[in-house]
C-alpha cells in the first residue's frame, strides 16, 4: 500500500484542493516520529479509537444501526438525533488510522462498522437511524434540527478517507449511495431545503474530488449558496445561529453556532477553490481575518458563549464562560488549513499551531481515554470528577470525562490526530513548506518529478532548535520554506546550510539551494516565556496578563497554590518578567483576600489587598497540561495586583 | 369597597403574612399620587392592561381556553406550554387594578376573562389548555417543562388577589377548585413529583391564608419539602436549574433559573412564617444576603446568563450578557417584600427600591406599550427597532418590544404596578414605617386602634426632600420609622417635628412623639451624582466605575455621542466629580479608537489612545430612560481612562 498507489491515486489525506498555491503531502508522504504530536497520535490510535467504539457499543448508538437493519426500531432510540455522525466520525479516524499505522485490527473494526452501517442503508440510499422509521418522525421533516443532511457529511467523509488510504470498498459505495441519494432529494427542483448544521457541503467536495463528478461539487454549491436567505425558522436563537441570517459571500465575519460556521466557511473554501469562484473565496477570508482579530480567545479558541455554542460579538470574550469548544477547534483548524492551502498565507498556519497546541491538546487526557468538551480559560470551581462508568450530561465538565450525552468532541479530535501528519507540511512546483515543527520523516516529489526527503527533528514546544536535514535529493536547486510563528516575530534565526546565521521576522522563510543530502537548515526560536496583554476592548479581561512560551499559553493551576488558595486570589507583578528554571516558569506577585461586603458595589475603593499583602512567585504550567492532578481551579488570564483608585488615578493626570 | 369590608377581610395587598413584624397596608390605606410611580401607574392601569389583552386575544392564547371549553382543542395551539399563566398574571393585575382605580372596564374585562377561563375547567378541578385535550400530552406527563402546577399558581394568585380586592367571586371559586385538584393529586400519598417551575408554593400559602384551610399551606410546604432531592430529570442544564440540587433548607445561594429560584424563596418565606420555621426563614435570608452580594447587578437585576435565564457563579456579572430579566426583578421584589415583613431589616426594602428604580421602571416603555425582558448594562449594538405588530421571537430586544413569544414579564410588571401602593409602608403596634419614598396619603390602625394619617410629598428621586405631614393623629405617642438608603449612608438629615435637624446613618430612622396634626417629618437625602466602583472579583467590568444618583444607576448612550461613536470608545476621569447643571449629570474623560491589530493579544502593550486623545465632557442619563430615542449603544460601566502599562506598573514599585 503506498500513497500514489492505483486504488488511492489522489493519496492518503484530508484535503485534496484542484486547485491552490499549496498541494498537501499525504501520511505516506510525512511520518511522524515520537513526540509532542507522535505520541498524541499513538494513544489516539491504540486508545482512543477502542474507547470511542466500546462507548458507542454500550450506550447504543451502534446498535441503532442493527435495529433498522432488522426492521426492529420503533421510535425510541439510544443517542440525539444526529448520534449516527458519531459513528461516521468514529470511521473516519479509523480510515486515517490504518493509513497512519496500518493497524489491522482497526481495519477489523472498521469493516465490521461498515457493515452494520450499510445493512441499515435503504435502497433508495437515504441512512439515518432517527427518522423515517415507525414512530420516527418522517424523513427531512426536521431540516433545522434533525441533522440528517449532517449526518451523510460525516459518512462521506469517512467514505472518502476510506478511498484515499485504502481505495474503493463498502464504505466508499455507502457514502456515494447516500450522496447520489441526496442529490436527487435536494437538487435544484427538487426539496430546495438544507440542513441546520452544515458539514455535507465540504464533504460533497471532497467526494467530487475523489470521484470528478461534477454533480457532487453542484450540490455543495447550491447548499452553500441557499443558506444566508432565512430558509430556516427563526428560531429564539435567532438565524445567525444556523448562518442562514447573511449568505456566505455577503458576511463579514463569523457568527452563531461556532462549529457550524467554521464548517459551512470551509464547505465555501472548497467550493470557491474548485469553482475558481474568487470573490467567495475572498469573503471567507475577510471572515476568518475579523474573526480571529475580534471574536477568537489566546488559546485559538473559538466560542464565547453556552448559550448557541455561539460566537460572541466583537471583543466578547470571556474566560470564565468560554466555551471554546474543541469541536471547535477541530473546525477551525479544517478551515485555516483550507486556506492555507489556497493561499499559503502563513498566518493560518499560526492559527493552526495555536489551536493544536492550545485546545486540541488539552481536550484529551493524556491516557486518551477523557475529553474536555468545552475548554473554559478560567475555572471558578474546583469541579467534582466525572464518574468514569457514565456519559457527562453536559458539555462541561471539571475534569475531562469519558464520554459525554453529546459526544461530538472525542470522535471528531480522533479524525484528526490520525490524520495529523497530512497538515503539517505542503510541496509546490519549487519545494517544500514546513508549516508545523514535529519530528517528522519527508519523503516527496517535487512538480518536475525530483523525489526530496527531509527529516525534521526538534524538541518542539518545549525547546527553541529545530533541525531539518536533506535525507534525498539530487542536487538540483529547490526550495525549503518554514514558517516562522508571529509570536516569534523578534528574536528567531535561520542558519542555512552554508551555517549562515540571519534573524527573521514573522512570516515565511524560504532557503533555495541545490540541497545535497546531509544539508541542513535549522531554525532557533525565542522560545521563552513572555508576558501578553490584551487588546482593551476586550472588556472581560481588562487589567489582566497571560504568559505564553512558544506557540504555547500558560496557565496558573490551584494544586501549585498554597493549600485552600483559589487563582482568583493572585495579583502578578508583570514589571518583572516571568523566570524559568528548571522547566519551570514563575511569575511573581501577590495572594491577596478581598474582603467580603453585603453589597459589592461602593462609592470609595474596595480593599482590594489584605493587610499584610502576601508576596508569592506562583508556577505556571501549559494550559494543555492542567486538570490532570485532581480538582482544581485555574486560570490563564491573571489580573496585575496594580490597583487603580482616586489617589493613584490622580497622580497620573 | 372599603379595605375592611365584610367580603374582603384580609384587605388589598399582595401578602398577608399571619406572623412578622411588619404588617403591609392595603391597597385602600396608601393611595399613590402622581409622581415617579404614580404616573406609572395610570399607565398600567389604562394602556399596558388592554395592550397585553388585545395581544393574547390576537395571539391566540385567550382562545385556547375557548377551544378546551368548546371542545375544540385539538393538539395544536396558539402560544408556549405556559401560556395561560399570562392570562392569569393578567387576571391578577386587573384585580388589583380594580382595587387601585375602581376602573369599570377592567372590572368587566376581569369579569368576561373570569367566564372564559372558567368554561375551560374541568369537573375536577383541573385546568390548562396545554395537555390532557385530544391530540395533547397526558396531564401531568412532564413535571420539569408542562408549567401545569405553575399556571395554577399565577391563577391561585389571581384569585386571591380577587378575594382580597372585591372578596370571593367565580375567579376565586376557580381558584380554590384548581388548589384543591392538586392538593388532590400531588398531596402525601398521591403523585409525588412537582413542578419544574416554583410558583404555586406561594399561592398556596396565600390561598391559606385567604381561607383559613391549613391543607393548602400543608401542600405548599410537602412542594417546599420536596425540591433539592434530584426529583426531576437531570438536563443539561443541570439540577440547580430547577433548584432541584439541593434542598431549601441547605442551600447557600440562590442559583440556577433565576425567576424560579427567585419565586421558590419567596415560597419558602410564605411556608417559614406561617409554620414557625425558623430555620427555613433563616436559610433564605442567608441565602438572600449572598446572592445580593455577589450575584447582583449595580440595577439590583439578578440573572448573569442567557442560557438557562439563570444565576451565574459568585462575582460572575458579565454587563453585555446581563440577562437580568424583568420577571425576576418582580421576583425579587416579592422576595424582599416578604423577607422586609417578616424581619423588618431595612436592606431588603434598598434592594426593592434599586430594583423598582433601575428595572422594573426600564422595561415599561414611557407609553405603556413595549417592554425589555432582558435588561442588559451594555447595549454593544445599536439594535434593530423591533416590529410594533410582531411577537419579538427573541427575550433580547435592542428598544422595548410590544410583544414577546414568551412574554411573561409585560405582565408581571402590570400586577407589580397595579399593586404598588402595597410595597410602599407597613404599620406595626407602635406606628408606621415607611419604606420607599413617593408622595402618597396614609391612612391606617395603629395597634391599639388609633387611626393615624400621613401625606408623604416628594420629588423623589431626582429631589433631596421628602416631607411627611401627619394629617390625624390622637395626639398619643407612636412612632414613625422611615428608612435611610444604603447609598445615603453619609449625608442624610432627619429634621423632627420640633425642627431639630440631625445626621442619620443607612438603615431605619425612628422619630416617636406626641403626632398632632400638621406636624412635620423631613427627610433631606444626599441625590447628587457619585462615582461607584466595583469588587474587584467582578473580572467582567476590571477597571471600570458607574455613577449613581440618589437610588437611580446612570449609563452613558450613544445618542449623546459625537455621531458614529459608540459607548465602547469613552474612558472616564473618575478622579474629577460628576458635574450637575440643569438637572444633567456630566461627566469628563476621553473619546479613544483602539488601533486595531491583526490578532488582539501582544507582548506590548496596546495602543490605547489615538495619538491626539479627544478630550470630551459626556452627559448620562438614568438607566431607566435608555432607549427612548432610537436604536443606541448605551453601557453602565465606563472604563476608566487610566492605562496599566509596564512603565506606569513600574512606576509605582
Amino acid at each position: 500500500m503506498t500513497a500514489t498507489s492505483s486504488r488511492n491515486p489522489q493519496g492518503a489525506r484530508p484535503v485534496v484542493p484542484g486547485a491552490g498555491l499549496l498541494r498537501p503531502l499525504t501520511l505516506a508522504e510525512v511520518g511522524v516520529r515520537d513526540g509532542f504530536w507522535g505520541r498524541r497520535q499513538k494513544v489516539n490510535g491504540e486508545v482512543t479509537l477502542d474507547h470511542a467504539l466500546s462507548w458507542m457499543e454500550r450506550v447504543g448508538w451502534v446498535d441503532n444501526f442493527r435495529a433498522v437493519a432488522a426492521g426492529r426500531m420503533r421510535g425510541e432510540r439510544g443517542g440525539r438525533e444526529f448520534s449516527d455522525s458519531e459513528i461516521y466520525k468514529l470511521m473516519e479516524a479509523m480510515a486515517w488510522e490504518v493509513g497512519r499505522s496500518r493497524n489491522v485490527q482497526t481495519e477489523a473494526a472498521l469493516r465490521a462498522l461498515t457493515s452494520t452501517v450499510g445493512a441499515a442503508q435503504g435502497p433508495d440510499g437515504y441512512l439515518n437511524t432517527a427518522f423515517g422509521q415507525p414512530g420516527q418522525p418522517a424523513r427531512y421533516s426536521d431540516l433545522e434540527w434533525g441533522h440528517e443532511l449532517y449526518c451523510y457529511g460525516h459518512l462521506i467523509q469517512a467514505g472518502v478517507a476510506r478511498a484515499r488510504v485504502t481505495g474503493a470498498d463498502e464504505l466508499v459505495e455507502i457514502a456515494r449511495r447516500a450522496a447520489d441519494h441526496v442529490c436527487r432529494e435536494f437538487g435544484p427542483g427538487a426539496n430546495e431545503g438544507m440542513c441546520g448544521h452544515p458539514e455535507i457541503e465540504m464533504a460533497l467536495v471532497e467526494l467530487a474530488r475523489l470521484t470528478g463528478e461534477a454533480r457532487y461539487l453542484d450540490q455543495a454549491a447550491v447548499f452553500v449558496q441557499r443558506r444566508g436567505h432565512q430558509r430556516l425558522a427563526d428560531i429564539p436563537l435567532g438565524r445567525a445561529y444556523f448562518q442562514d441570517d447573511v449568505p456566505v459571500r455577503a458576511a463579514t465575519v463569523l457568527r452563531g453556532h461556532a462549529v457550524r460556521a467554521l464548517y459551512l466557511a470551509s464547505g465555501a473554501v472548497d467550493v470557491a477553490v474548485e469553482t475558481g469562484d474568487a470573490g467567495l473565496l475572498a469573503a471567507v477570508e475577510r471572515q476568518w481575518e475579523a474573526t480571529v482579530a475580534r471574536r477568537t480567545y489566546l488559546t485559538g479558541g473559538m466560542g464565547s458563549h453556552h448559550e448557541g455554542e455561539a460566537f460572541g460579538d466583537d471583543f466578547v470574550l470571556p474566560p470564565d464562560r468560554a466555551y471554546s469548544e474543541t469541536c471547535a477547534a477541530v473546525a477551525s483548524v479544517m478551515l485555516s488549513w483550507r486556506l492555507l492551502l489556497a493561499t499559503g498565507n502563513p498566518r493560518y498556519a499560526d492559527l493552526i499551531e495555536r489551536t493544536l497546541y492550545n485546545v486540541l491538546a488539552t481536550s484529551t487526557a493524556p491516557d486518551g481515554r477523557a475529553f474536555f468538551y468545552t475548554n473554559t480559560l478560567y475555572r471558578r470551581h474546583a469541579g467534582p470528577v466525572p464518574p468514569a462508568a457514565e456519559m457527562n450530561p453536559r458539555p462541561e465538565s471539571g475534569l475531562r470525562a469519558p464520554w459525554f450525552a453529546v459526544s461530538c468532541c472525542p470522535t471528531n479530535i480522533a479524525r484528526l490526530f490520525a490524520s495529523l501528519a497530512g497538515y503539517l507540511a505542503t510541496a509546490d512546483d519549487t519545494g517544500i513548506q514546513l508549516h508545523q515543527y514535529a519530528s517528522c520523516d519527508i519523503h516527496t516529489r517535487l512538480g518536475d518529478g525530483a523525489t526530496v526527503g527531509l527529516a525534521m527533528r526538534t524538541g518542539y514546544p518545549d525547546h527553541a532548535a529545530v533541525s531539518v536535514e536533506v535525507t534525498e535529493s539530487r542536487g538540483q536547486p529547490w526550495s525549503l520554506s518554514l514558517r516562522v510563528p508571529g509570536w516569534a516575530d523578534s528574536g528567531a534565526i535561520l542558519v542555512d546550510p552554508t551555517g549562515a546565521r540571519r534573524p527573521v521576522g514573522a512570516g515565511t522563510v524560504t532557503v533555495t539551494h541545490r540541497f545535497a543530502v546531509g544539508d541542513r537548515v535549522s531554525l532557533e526560536l525565542p522560545i521563552r516565556a513572555r508576558w501578553v496583554r490584551p487588546d482593551p476592548r476586550i472588556d472581560a479581561i481588562r487589567g489582566t496578563v497571560a504568559v505564553e512560551r512558544g506557540p504555547l499559553v500558560l496557565c496558573l493551576e490551584s494544586v501549585d497554590l498554597p493549600a485552600g488558595r483559589h487563582v482568583g486570589e493572585v495579583r502578578v507583578d508583570a514589571s518583572t518578567d516571568p523566570t524559568e528554571a528548571n522547566g519551570q516558569v514563575r511569575v511573581t506577585g501577590e495572594l491577596v483576600k478581598v474582603s467580603d461586603e453585603p453589597w459589592p458595589y461602593a462609592g470609595t475603593d474596595h480593599d482590594t489587598v489584605s493587610s499584610t499583602p502576601e508576596r508569592v512567585e506562583v508556577p505556571l504550567l501549559p494550559y494543555y497540561a492542567w486538570a490532570t492532578r485532581g480538582p482544581s481551579t485555574m486560570r490563564v488570564w491573571l489580573p496585575e495586583h496594580t490597583r487603580t483608585n482616586k489617589k493613584e488615578t490622580g497622580s497620573k493626570e
